[in-house]
């Protein structure tokens, strides 16, 4: 048999398992043309809670009684096309179900002699191609500037932390855990951290640890700690809207400081990037990020949670910050 | 005697004449190497009000007790220095002064038989290159895109939309007066306007007037009309935040809709722009708002106001909408 999870229902606020149905369907049969898929490594990501929603947005909504689809590798387990072998790996935006067939469209093959298997959801994956591509098409940081990161300890944020070392910047990271940031400093080597969970003046602290104020800031947050952060922000300041996983969960339309006469007072940019907008620069964006892993410029982790059946509970995890770094369910 | 104005102290909320001083000084004598200029027209302008506080910002705020300044068309009266003869006329940042003298630094000549001396503070100057700048900087308009504009009978605003018209665009103008919105369809060439005071929708008036939404946005308002603009935007939109009139009196912190998950969701760029950050390309901006001139692509409007003590209140009148395109002070 095949196990399949379907959205239930749109979450209102923070999603729970009730969202989500387990249903069995009969393990399909590929057609001639198709290959047959086995998952068995499963990416959750926070981007994901906006799908859930009945919204246009850069991708069409998920639909209530249809299955999820996130980021999977998967093993080529029959192949009735001749682009693809039994046996092999391929990466590609893939449905929450043990088994499915594929005609190959959109799915890259992956080698697990380079690198594990995992890694290809995570820093040679989307994610570390969204903190690289977030930075070389926006934030283009300089080498003397300062760099500020929220989520700092996450799969995306612990990434462009690095990179931002590796470009000469001061780097500062923003996350909700001791822990985490002692780990973003120990592990990832940014200069300096700041506990939001135990900070009662963000503001105040980002002028601390940022004494000569944010040049580029790469937020995976939204909300107040980005206000904090544009009122620290620099001249020519670039600010990369990557994420707001603070608002994901609100329920109410969010409100905050405007932020329109800053942005005109110190010729700012801000912009909103999404990584599917630059598919054609994936290739290059993997390949650099394989280097530096290769000369060791750039560590990552990963929360690995086993079973198919945890995919939802890995997924509602996120937003309790969970996870260390990138989260993978392996099946 | 020379009439001097100061700024007496820093307005609260919307400017009045008390925040104005008048005082008279001894006309000053050009030392060797200095020219003595005789004011001839003013430029007042609402980005005025934001020297006004007491702020960081892209240049240095007014002083208590200190002359005003804005740009202005002098005549030369009297001359020591090489670069310089009696009866030329400049354009530059210049005190609210009847004379002052300059070193030269910072002037411009300005040749009255090319154009009219008052287009050099208007279509000519820092508000058509203001237009032109931040279309060509951050807006990109594209042919058969859709401009917005906001603050459109402006003397920015104006030359925005007609330029978008020149490069193949819908142009859809915002203001606030019928005979406004009449004016730049019908003097302008916009494709529609919407009254933003006798509109109760400001979100559903932009949908009607953009069926195929908003591309770039040129905002010279911010505030609530931003907020519509940005709940019309397209993916892949452009806002140039040019300036935020609704917004320079307001004596608390404003508050409104958070952006960021916008941008995200659509990949928008947000700018803030300041002409000032753009001064070698004045130029090549210049002439081709003057070539465009002369081939009648662009009409302008200006309200021309007389005397040296009508400075102040020509400033205050901007925020209620008096002026027709670019306010100027004739001395």
């Amino acid at each position: 048999m095949n196990k399949v999870i379907l959205l239930k229902k749109r979450p209102k606020g923070r999603p729970s398992l009730d969202d989500f149905e387990f249903i069995e369907q009969k393990k399909p049969n590929p057609k001639e043309g198709e290959i047959l898929l086995k998952t068995k490594y499963v990416s959750v990501d926070p981007y994901l809670r906006g799908r859930m929603r009945d919204e246009k947005s850069y991708i069409e909504p998920f639909e209530v009684g249809k299955p999820l689809e996130s980021g999977i590798i998967a093993e080529v387990v029959e192949s009735n096309n001749k682009n693809f072998e039994k046996g092999e790996f391929v990466n590609g935006m893939l449905q929450w179900k043990q088994f499915q067939t594929s005609n190959g469209n959109g799915l890259n093959k992956v080698d697990n002699e380079k690198a594990p298997l995992k890694a290809y959801l995570g820093i040679l994956g989307l994610t570390g191609i969204t903190a690289y591509l977030g930075l070389d098409k926006i934030g283009k940081p300089k080498k003397g500037e300062t760099l500020l990161v929220s989520g700092a300890a996450g799969a995306v944020g612990s990434v462009a932390g690095q990179i931002g070392k590796i470009k000469g910047c001061r780097v500062v990271g923003i996350a909700g855990s001791e822990e985490k940031i002692d780990r973003i400093q120990e592990k990832f080597g940014f200069d300096a951290a700041i506990n939001y969970k135990t900070t009662d003046d963000m503001q105040k602290a980002i002028a601390e640890a940022c004494p000569d104020g944010v040049d580029v800031y790469f937020d995976n947050v939204g909300g107040e700690i980005l206000d904090a952060a544009l009122a620290n922000i620099n001249k020519y300041g670039r600010v990369i809207n990557c994420g707001a996983i603070s608002l994901y969960n609100k329920t109410e339309k969010p409100t905050g400081p405007r932020v329109e006469t800053t942005l005109i007072k110190n010729s700012i940019l801000m912009q909103g990037f999404t990584v599917r907008d630059f598919v054609k620069d994936f290739g290059p964006a993997q390949k650099q990020l394989a280097a530096w892993m290769e000369k060791d410029k750039l560590s990552y982790l990963e929360t690995v949670v086993e079973g198919f059946e945890s995919i939802p509970q890995a997924f509602i995890d996120l937003f309790d910050g969970k996870n260390k770094g990138k989260m993978i369910v392996v099946v």
